[in-house]
């Protein structure tokens, strides 16, 4: 029982992520998305868009990476994409909270969930970058459907959003196109600025 | 494009599932659990507990079901696991939400939702026993960590827990103990009747 009993205090610990707000808003722009729900909706995106992958990736993997990419931040909290400053810290802090948060769990499970987080951070395999790739598409179609809320409230610029997306201009030609027609579509708005 | 079209359709129609409520708390009891982050936190214990499973199980497949488990409360709303009248009207209702939802996607991946939703609610198969146990049991440990809120709000008894977690029983020994505790330790704080 011992071993289920760190389980569980793990499943539990992480029920907080239900209450780590992001910067943006769910499609409807009634509320922001938290990060349980965030993470939800890359993992199905991941086995929906998993034939834009660039090269062959581990379907399992890729879902348990973006399932748990986002724990650190019950420790560390959101930081905004175009954060600079907290970017600096954002490191440091994650690494502290991944090394609390993981280690409520037996030792195997510990070693597995920093694989998967170090292997999503370091952006480097197939995997990761597919992940990311999800994980910089998400929020724009959720700001795109909520009327470009929250980049209008950040006075975001095309240049930022483009350097956000970079992975996926170069993971797959065709998401990266929808991504430019929703981005022209904001500027032509307002919502984005030039 | 018009096959990305429809998956981004699709992927923008579920974020509703954000805001469909169910009657559990999250576990510090600040708000009601939506289906989205219910979600999340079952294909989370899915990789977690997947040595408790009674058979060998496919996880890659068992994390696609609890992801998309409840998508047909988009349309069905959420059916209270003890509301009797509920229940009479659940399957035709659900059944007509999946038609709608489903068929935002092209073909082949509508084909793969009926596949894993039917699975799911036949509840036969290794895997989707095993992922109906982890959607019984996430309730109880949520409810068990926000003192018993939504049992006393429904006057819950010991009966209805124990024929509503039977799977448990028949899936896993030792979670099953751990559902017993719970249980036992809820009827003496008077948060379950007996």
């Amino acid at each position: 029982m011992e071993r289920l009993r760190k389980q569980i205090n793990f499943i539990m610990e992480v029920d907080k992520l239900k209450t780590i707000y992001r910067q943006s808003y769910i499609a409807d722009g009634s509320k922001r998305e938290n990060d349980s729900e965030h993470s939800w909706h890359l993992a199905l995106m991941s086995f929906i868009l998993a034939e834009y992958a660039k090269e062959k990736i581990d379907s399992e993997k890729v879902m348990k990476m973006v399932l748990i990419h986002d724990i650190v931040e019950i420790d560390a909290g959101d930081t905004y994409a175009y954060d600079e400053s907290g970017y600096e810290t954002k490191e440091m802090r994650e690494r502290e909270a991944a090394k609390r948060i993981f280690s409520l769990l037996p030792k195997d499970q510990e070693i597995e969930m920093w694989e998967l987080w170090d292997e999503f951070e370091s952006c480097v395999t197939p995997d990761a970058k597919f992940a990311a790739m999800l994980d910089r598409f998400q929020p724009l179609l959720l700001n795109h459907a909520a009327g470009g809320k929250s980049w209008k409230e950040h006075e975001v610029k095309k240049d930022w959003i483009v350097q956000r997306n970079k992975i996926t201009k170069e993971e797959s030609d065709k998401i990266w196109e929808y991504c430019l027609e929703i981005i022209d579509e904001n500027i032509q708005k307002g919502n984005v600025q030039i």
